[in-house]
């Protein structure tokens, strides 16, 4: 199925998923390109970001965002080119950062776009090292790690969007990193490219054991980005004072009840006490308004310097959106994954 | 058994308990009056604190106090007289306030004693609201809580030394106050003489619902001293935003393994993901540096105002001590408990 120049293919949500989703939970659709009214543009998508938060919007439970309706389209952050406009402030060409979701074509009213520089060299990346997952991986280590030059991170999915800033990050401060991925691969990646000072393989039947040995001052900051076993390998190892921002939870999204027992609960709340441990939530939302500008000038200055690295995991299709999905969720991906839609 | 003039009479710990302790873990002894060499003092306890962190130091668990050794006096802190000094800061006469554990007699080198003012309408104050639960309550809901006016804040034990100092505070800075206590006596003290604007039996069986109709908007701050199934009915009331001051858990104190299935742990992970939820131990000696002074002048001054009311429940007599701290772990006591050795 190929794209042509009068047809907008596009994503939506077919059914919820009980569980996994499958690629069945996902219909393609065609419908015709829209034509804008005044005071909207059209907006061409070329770059689409998929991100592990969005299999919440693929359930209708409470949650801080509101769930994709069946039938519509799935959302998501994308770079995309303004096609036509008839809005004052938009010309056709202009470069913007959008909200159009899973689909070719998408008409706005300039309501949350922004612009980005039409000549900047990796677009994709206002989806990911400039974009929500490096301000993600910037405020929930800074501002809730608070992390001191020779202390301990640990970071889960660390060589994922948000994980692989969060390590380089804290090496720049200073501090001992220990990633946490999934794979031989990917753990070499991070001590090798990324230059943490470990990795330990999650699947590795002495994963406990592994992370204890390269945590041998304990653990004073952990991201959290996975939740389920791998937290329960962190907690003994946290350190008194240590700070835990819990910005994802992917292990468990798909999880249909309550985990079997024990309730390790009641362990988790005196850690917290007898430790004085903080943990805290991060949705980035929150911070764009105090922090972003702090972000987009201390990110672009590493980039320059090549002191942060970022890997893109770009799969080329729209068509393909759905599978990549089911990929992240599983661990598949091997950087931000990026669908390359008209890029 | 009385006290006489010659004998030190003392409570040390006879064994560790497995799970809930009894009488048979402790064992007073009489011992010589110790004399004090140069450069100590010998004290005379007048009033001795109980507290609920003691049961922690009757194990021998990691924790973040040592363990009292097997055929220790149990810690405590005390308010004491300077009965002979050998030392020259300080003079027979002078009131103190030091670690002189459950005895009548102690040895001081200097170390530690905070000299109090010999006057002071209520010494065991010292050991209440203007000492170690009163200063907890006010660097946990003011620093870690962060009440705003218009917030409900939600405080467990509410009517014990700390909760009941937390409510008070919390009330005058503007929030609507909601405790938790076990029993309705507790609870009408709460509202009519604390002015908490309600107060929930946690022996209720519908608790969860009552707990959910008081706090109608949510709650915003949490101050747990209890665990267990008070903060499961408290869980899915937090708020976005909402800040849980982590205190004391004497629900679970006397666990002695992992609770039953199923897991509560993800499910209050993804509740301090998706609602940004932070949740803060608190271990007091940390803030004595930084917050004391400021502690000491606000409650000095809300005291003298009546703005805030202090309840204790007075033991008479050291030998019985060991039944009044079982006591207090069972929430027998109305307020907070002292044991009057010789005031």
């Amino acid at each position: 199925m190929t794209q042509n120049n009068t047809i907008n293919r596009r994503v939506v949500l077919a059914s919820r998923p009980h569980g996994t989703p499958t690629l069945s939970n996902f219909r393609l659709e065609e419908t015709a390109i829209p034509t804008p009214a005044t005071g909207q543009v059209l907006l061409r998508v070329t770059y689409l970001s998929l991100d592990p938060y969005m299999r919440g919007r693929m359930s209708d439970g409470p949650s801080y965002v509101a769930p994709v309706a069946i039938d519509e389209v799935m959302g998501a952050g994308t770079v995309a080119r303004v096609e036509a406009s008839q809005h004052p402030d938009f010309k056709a060409g202009d470069l913007v950062l959008s909200q159009s979701g899973w689909q070719d074509y998408a008409l706005s009213d300039g309501t949350g776009l922004t612009k980005l520089d039409p000549n900047m060299e990796k677009p994709s990346y206002a989806l990911g090292v400039l974009g929500m997952p490096g301000f993600t991986a910037y405020v929930g280590l800074l501002d809730i790690g608070q992390p001191k030059a020779g202390e301990t991170v640990v970071v889960a999915a660390a060589t994922g969007a948000v994980g692989s800033v969060v390590g380089q990050i804290a090496k720049l401060k200073g501090c001992r990193v220990v990633g946490i991925a999934g794979g031989a691969d990917k753990c070499r990646y991070a001590v090798e490219e990324l230059g943490f000072d470990a990795c330990i393989d999650h699947r590795s039947a002495d994963f406990p054991q592994q992370l204890a040995k390269a945590c041998a001052k304990g653990i004073d900051v952990y991201f959290e980005n996975v939740g389920g076993p791998v937290f329960a390998a962190v907690l003994p190892l946290l350190n008194v004072a240590a700070r835990v921002t819990v910005c994802g939870l992917i292990a468990q999204y798909n999880a249909t009840d309550v985990g079997d027992g024990p309730d390790q609960l009641p362990l988790l709340m005196r850690a917290i006490l007898t430790k004085r441990i903080k943990m805290q939530g991060l949705i980035i939302f929150d911070h764009y308004a105090t922090r972003q500008s702090a972000f987009l000038s201390d990110m672009s200055t590493w980039l320059k310097e090549g002191k942060i690295k970022f890997r893109e995991d770009i799969v080329t299709g729209l068509e393909n959106a759905p599978q990549a999905f089911l990929g992240l969720l599983e661990g598949k991906n091997f950087g931000k994954v990026i669908v390359n839609v008209a890029g």
